[in-house]
């Protein structure tokens, strides 16, 4: 019989707080969805009151699947519940339960609130029981809690046992500023579970010392059956405890799954790659490659030095199976990736070639030629297929731009306002014909030569009228404007399929129109239009 | 008396392995000055005879100050070490020691190395001899140790023991798949300490659960008393115990600090922060501003809850001094920052203003508005202060583009090669004269239109001479070519001093524009130039 481990997830209220951070109504929603579809218990929802968009947020989304829950503050020292209007706005939100921030350092009761100790425990007490008379699930985050503890761990203590007795449910030990170590957490939470039973005792750690899942961990090890977290751990400073780390350990490490059972099923662990990209696209952030269990990296070895009999049990080298999580094992297509990994990518885009095949050896070459220059063929997998069937002498010449001119203008207009027009020119010959010319105007020079290119490809057009540009990703190599930009492109069609393509140049024109191109042929590759 | 505990990297060897980083060989020479520079007590080289570079690497740089190591392989199974020709280069690399990568899982030693324990153990033994007689340090990696003590703890314990006897002089714990568990590390610690002393014993744990600086430090807490990572935790997958991370928990936190010694002095402590940065920089890799004590938003708080009581002390919101780490605590300037954040900004440019200016209000509301279209004013302090300057009145109209046309042409040439030559023609209006016209090629449209820019600004040439472009960087936001565009340009000038300046517009060639007259009229108002 196991215990049951509940996750409550605050990405949309603490998670909010990232620097670089900000969400709208529809992402807050999108968000609520994914983590009831994840299997996360609770869902702070956000601050009511502080933040006109959380109180539309409450309204919109409260019959979503998880407990959703709204934050805010103890009611203000000297102040009865009834006669404060931040906590009005508390009750009034549409939750289905209410997580109070209490202070629980002595010092921070005197300084901040500049009250007593009795009056913040009449405060704690008189929170939990306005909300509890509205019939709503109460926890009570105890901010500062370790930092508290150590200083004074009887008003601490009286702080959480305060808050337990008036009937929340749950007791949440924060440590708020992230610096306490996991066993100093475990310590301090088995003190706390002699007060309150650990079937109520949550904790809400911060990256800090870079070990908030650590701090969760111990916690749960002492007897807490909650961790507060965020998804991708977002937060502010260095993050949140990283839920996205958490849920792969408590479902697939026999030490937590054998004793704890999490709202998390098997096809929901499946899908926590996809969310965790999701929400970086959302928030347009690059992801981190190296995130555990979910990066693009983390399953992912360069080193040539397994043996193949190794290779064969991937358990003798990997924590988890990558697919558990929804990821996959990426024997990298790189210099060192060598030729069984060529030989794999090569299967799974669907070309058979016998394994001595000598052009294998020249597609390596030009493949470690190429990302020595720059080009990151394993986050362009259609220009790899592109080069990988060029190599092997499969793909048609479709179409060849014969000239390209972008031209970006920049003046003071009559109104004396400053205006910019951007008009792009393409010269291309398709098949025996007379050359195509197009122009476009578009909004920056790689829109409106991407336009220009799409426009009209003769007896081709047909194939690429549903192709869109969905992603334009930067990066410049080696520094200064004189140095290398690689360009990375997703595309998507109208079945919904989509691809990336790259290109590299010291001029980022030419690096775009290399993977505008590179996604055009593809297109028409997939579309298997004659040549 | 406190015990030593040594620190060992291997940023150049395992942190070599992360997928996106290649190291020259300068790169490696300098990576190695700054660990020594630290105080790092080992320096993990490389993996001479595997890599040429490696071989030269040591060559150059054994004298370094740290002990210089060697990595590599225990002889071959069913060989004597001096038939090894692996072996050969690791004795004669000019290294100060060693480090051997031993099997101690039987599962491995039997399918991988097809050999028996027995010879396994002979393997360590004599690799650790034959160092030995070549008077190296000699360390041995246990590869797989947790997992091998988890499936056969007897064979793994003699593997360890082995090494030990023999006269390692360290032996090194990994947990080579990233996958155990902090509780797991200290028990399984705390029973190889039994039969090798903690002082000979080191961890090297990997990130695969996020908890390798929690991993390390348990097997401190179990008696280790080495620990290998690297800097910013870079590795290959998930990465390395991050030695950022470690470092300042080591020196600051009681628990550790009270009775641990490491070879970081309080001085090398303070240059933590700018060696991670430079270590990004070095490898063009965009820094994580969440990663604990060094990262640049580590000791930022965007939420305004702190009463200004609470922020006269920082020790009570903050868990660590960020001057430690030669770290600053940025209170945003950002519209959640307010006013206090704002007046604080302009004091440190050294704009004294009355707390009660009108103007202070329309600074934050200019800032609010363009944050929310994308300006990042905290990642360009120079556009901010141009902006404060403005809005308070105080920069000279000193020169005024009317135009700029920036041309990108793409053809096949006479040769049948694809040329692209990019041109930018600017119009400026310098105090009365006639407007000046100026025109320069570039490599790309950016770096045209900086020459172009820079070229003949009249009476104010004198003052942009020494100033140059030295960083550059891109970013996207909301996707597609369509969308918002940011430019941060870093420049220097001939005095050393750097400043970033920001852009935003859908076009990046308007965005990078914005960010190069904003560096221009900042180099003009820095130099004191008349208006």
């Amino acid at each position: 019989m196991k215990d049951r481990l509940y996750l409550y997830d605050t990405t949309l209220r603490d998670g909010a707080q990232t620097n670089g951070v900000d969400f709208t109504l529809s992402d807050k929603l999108a968000i609520a969805h994914m983590l009831a579809e994840i299997g996360i218990d609770y869902i702070e929802g956000g601050y009511p009151g502080a933040n006109p968009l959380d109180t539309e947020l409450f309204a919109q989304a409260h019959s979503i699947g998880a407990t959703f829950t709204a934050f805010g503050m103890t009611r203000r020292p000297g102040r009865s519940a009834a006669n404060d209007p931040g906590m009005a706005m508390l009750l009034d939100a549409h939750a289905d339960a209410i997580c109070f921030v209490a202070k629980t350092w002595d010092y921070h009761v005197r300084v901040a609130l500049e009250t007593t100790p009795e009056e913040n425990l009449a405060s704690i007490r008189d929170s939990v029981a306005a909300a509890k008379a509205r019939d709503r699930e109460v926890l009570v985050d105890c901010e500062h809690f370790f930092d508290g503890f150590k200083a004074n761990p009887d008003f601490a203590l009286a702080c959480a046992e305060t808050a337990w007795r008036e009937g929340a449910r749950w007791v949440v030990l924060c440590d708020t500023n992230g610096g306490t170590l996991p066993h100093e957490v475990e310590r301090i939470v088995g003190e706390v579970v002699k007060r309150v039973p650990g079937a109520h005792v949550g904790i809400h750690a911060h990256n800090d010392t870079e070990q908030a899942v650590a701090n969760s961990l111990a916690a749960v090890r002492a007897g807490a059956r909650q961790i507060q977290g965020t998804l991708n751990g977002l937060g502010e400073r260095c993050g949140n405890a990283n839920l996205m780390s958490l849920i792969p350990t408590l479902k697939l490490k026999p030490a937590y799954a054998d004793h704890l059972e999490i709202g998390v099923d098997d096809a929901a662990l499946g899908r926590l790659t996809r969310v965790s990209r999701r929400l970086d696209e959302m928030l347009n952030r690059a992801p981190n490659r190296h995130a555990p269990y979910v990066g693009a990296s983390a399953f992912v070895t360069k080193a040539g030095i397994h043996a193949s009999a190794i290779l064969k049990d991937p358990a003798t080298y990997e924590h988890v199976a990558p697919e558990a999580v929804g990821n996959r094992r990426d024997l990298l297509v790189s210099d060192q990736g060598g030729r069984s990994n060529v030989l794999a990518e090569l299967a799974r885009i669907g070309l058979t070639v016998d394994k001595n095949d000598p052009r294998i050896g020249t597609l390596l070459d030009v493949v470690k030629e190429r990302q020595a220059i720059g080009y990151a063929y394993e986050s362009a997998p259609a220009s790899f297929e592109l080069l990988a069937r060029r190599v092997f002498g499969t793909v048609p010449d479709y179409v060849e731009v014969l000239k390209f001119d972008v031209n970006v203008e920049h003046r003071i207009n009559a109104l004396n306002k400053r205006v910019t027009a951007t008009v792009a020119v393409v010269k291309v010959q398709v098949g025996d014909g007379e050359p195509l010319i197009s122009a476009a105007e578009g909004i920056g020079p790689v829109h409106a030569l991407d336009l220009a290119l799409r426009k009209d490809l003769g007896k081709y057009q047909e194939y690429i009228q549903g192709l869109e540009l969905t992603d334009y990703r930067v990066r410049i190599l080696d520094g200064g404007t004189g140095a290398v930009t690689r360009v990375l492109i997703e595309s998507q069609d109208e079945t919904g399929a989509s691809w990336t393509t790259v290109g590299v140049s010291p001029n980022i024109i030419d690096a775009s129109f290399q993977a505008l191109m590179d996604s055009i042929v593809y297109k028409l590759v997939r579309s298997g239009a004659p040549a």
